[in-house]
């Protein structure tokens, strides 16, 4: 087998792509591509072309790998393949669905698809639907499977494993089995691992794990992810607010789950509204619209530099070399500044630090910041010299310790108090730090110029 | 159980931190402390003391607990913690942990340590760990676990279940069982899952998923996480260069190495080194080290910002209003450049765009910056005639227009083009972007002004 072709590796690349083959309306050409990728090859593929040609080779693909692809898909590009489809084939796709994969993309749907759909489901299909899509967006209750293999408390290894051939063909999981009393409240979980490898006269209660870790069926799907991340559990359960068992959240979800997080901070650290799409499939007018927002705002509060710098344009006019250097010292404040905000947005966001250290950050990235301004003022002082003069060259560098530590300070603090304030701490992104950093840095040159130079 | 204090959720906050119980040599409080929260917690917990006060509180765990805390530990904080323990504890939990663990904690610690612990494992132990250190620092071979559970080609599900109940009490999963042939090349794998649901006569030849996706060892670990993102596997079978099988990459595993990769780049992204401890255990030395020397080498490339300011005194003394408006445009180049590397690294991260898009996406991201260079420049005329006159609100307008098509396009081109050069794609920090349109933001403006107002 290692001879063939690798799925493996993030660079194995198809050598033609499939839009060029489906562009060129080669059909057996892409009949014989669909077959040798494998399914998640497939879906990237798909979310690359534009939503005509995606659907021509979607109804392509043999009829027992067309869902397989399909639940690899964004819900966006989900719903683009709907949208072409006849009712035979749109109906065994959604029915074929996993509930939870169904809710999420149902969501993004239009009322239309999400009509056409729910009609067309079976009642037990359309039942665990609604019950998923009952729960808070970006909740665990969104992101978990509804069919478990539940086990009564008092049952031996070999009644278990029964019960497992019974119902385990319709679960997603069968590995992590939640025991329940008899009101459906979840009293711990079992292993299938610890079933198999033990005696079959062992009773189940031996082997339950009593106080397993488990989300409320509202809680954040992120907490949730990263809580398993911790754990090292393979599947969460999920209950509702009786603690009776509703779902396992499995670890497929939550890495997916984790993953768009991060990408969503990504986004927003860069002053961009986070999206579901797929970088390649966006049009221009999409990437410039999730950008626009946040770049307007930024350019309207720059405009405070404007201001800063007439106010002192007297100290400018009389020494013009202090021009020069505005931008190298603002640049600086504004990476100090954006250094410590990355770092605390992520350590909230993995959880190494909480609201509750604020003040604690404070102390520490100022004191940062001053180490790092006394380096860099060290340059400062050489550079300033070597263009200007010694006294410019003293300006510049009492100015670059300053701005460096209050940038720090700022950039640590300002995560931390939007989290206090219960907003997303990753919209304290890198330019927004930046440019709070460049009108305020502004005011210390300027006045530290006005006070070494005496102007 | 739900009426208990929860572990879940991420706010979920222990009420007196055990740092402050430690300090305070209240060792009863801190057993009970100990006792009460699960593992990860502990973990954490210790990852924000110092290494004295952590040292005394893993000594007051219980023995058959300190293990399962260990293992969750950051290898830094490991290593630490074994450095104050007396031989036998010592030797108690090297000899537990999992083979990929020790290896990737031997591999930060000192030679003594490395030593001290190779002589003290059984040697099948010490076989197992040498092996893993064998592979290449980040490869999947470093990560994956030896101990599998591997069946023969010829076997029913009866026999296999016995192989199972034989070996798979070692075996870090026995949920993935890889299918060999006599010569251990791997062939297939086959679920537990199919095992447990199927008849015991069925040939496990009917079960064999024939092929799986799989890595090579020397292959990154990053790109086989997030190979497993995408097909769904909870484990993935690693070969080494003949095919055999050497192990597997469980999906716990997975998920901390895309959680670091992902950690990796954000700090990378801001201008700083990436490290592998905790952000509130790291000192003021340490943070402004990781820090320091993007620092010192953007401050170094900002010079140039002076000398482009030098070069054109002549127009800014001309029309000295000049100077008001370089902080915010050269802010708005900068954070334009910013979320347009940002998108690109992100979407290389995740496999959404591969190197030979270079074109394709240098194509998009200038029409992406012309447009969103065209709204802001809407908005430059307004502030430009408000603060000065409108010939000057002219410059402002057409510079922000150019300055944002070409810093989206720097900033979209630069991660493709590291990627081409083999470098991580994370390097092109948004403040590297930001501090190379500064410079030619610059001579943007100053070119545009000389034009427009002849000067």
């Amino acid at each position: 087998m290692p001879q063939a072709p690798l799925p493996s590796g993030s660079d194995a690349e198809p050598t033609e792509p499939l839009r060029t083959i489906v562009k060129d309306q080669r059909l057996d050409a892409a009949q014989a591509w669909l077959e040798r990728y494998p399914p998640h090859v497939i879906a990237d593929e798909l979310a690359r072309m534009d939503a005509v040609d995606a659907g021509v080779a979607f109804r392509l693909l043999h009829k027992d790998r067309a869902l397989d692809v399909f639940e690899e898909l964004k819900p966006v590009n989900q719903q683009q393949i709907l949208e072409g489809l006849r009712d035979r084939s749109f109906l065994d796709l959604v029915e074929g669905m996993e509930p939870d994969n169904r809710a999420r993309m149902l969501k993004e749907a239009p009322a239309k698809v999400v009509k056409r759909v729910l009609a067309g489901l079976s009642p037990n299909e359309r039942r665990m639907t609604s019950a998923l899509l009952g729960y808070p967006d970006g909740s665990v209750g969104r992101f978990m499977t509804p069919e478990t293999v539940a086990l009564a408390q008092d049952l031996t290894v070999e009644q278990a494993l029964r019960t497992v051939r019974r119902k385990g063909a319709d679960a997603e999981t069968v590995y992590t089995l939640p025991v329940v009393d008899s009101g459906r409240r979840l009293t711990g979980i079992v292993e299938l691992r610890e079933l198999v490898l033990n005696e079959l006269d062992t009773p189940v209660s031996d082997l339950v794990v009593t106080e397993p870790a488990y989300a409320w069926a509202t809680d954040s799907a992120e907490a949730a992810a990263r809580l398993m991340r911790e754990t090292n559990d393979l599947n969460l359960p999920v209950v509702d607010s009786e603690g009776r068992l509703v779902g396992l959240f499995t670890i497929d979800d939550a890495v997916e789950v984790i993953e768009a997080a991060d990408t969503e901070d990504v986004a927003r650290q860069a002053g961009a509204a986070p999206w579901a799409g797929h970088y390649m499939a966006a049009t221009v007018w999409q990437l410039a619209r999730y950008r626009a927002l946040w770049l307007s705002l930024l350019l309207v509060a720059a405009t405070l530099t404007v201001g800063v710098t007439q106010a002192f344009e007297a100290t400018l006019e009389q020494v013009a070399a202090l021009a020069l250097f505005i931008p190298m010292l603002i640049g600086a404040g504004g990476n100090a500044g954006a250094q410590a905000a990355t770092a605390c947005v992520r350590a909230l966001a993995v959880g190494e630090v909480r609201g509750s250290d604020l003040l604690k950050v404070i102390w520490r990235e100022c004191r940062v910041g001053l180490v790092l301004g006394a380096l860099l003022a060290a340059l400062g002082l050489v550079v300033g010299t070597v263009f200007v003069s010694a006294d410019i060259a003293l300006v510049v560098g009492i100015t670059l310790v300053l701005i460096c530590g209050w940038a720090a300070t700022i950039g640590g603090a300002m995560p931390l108090l939007a989290k206090r304030l219960r907003i997303d701490p990753a919209v304290v992104s890198a330019p927004m730090v930046t440019t709070l950093v460049d009108a305020t840095g502004l005011i210390i040159y300027f006045l530290t110029a006005k006070a070494v130079l005496g102007v």
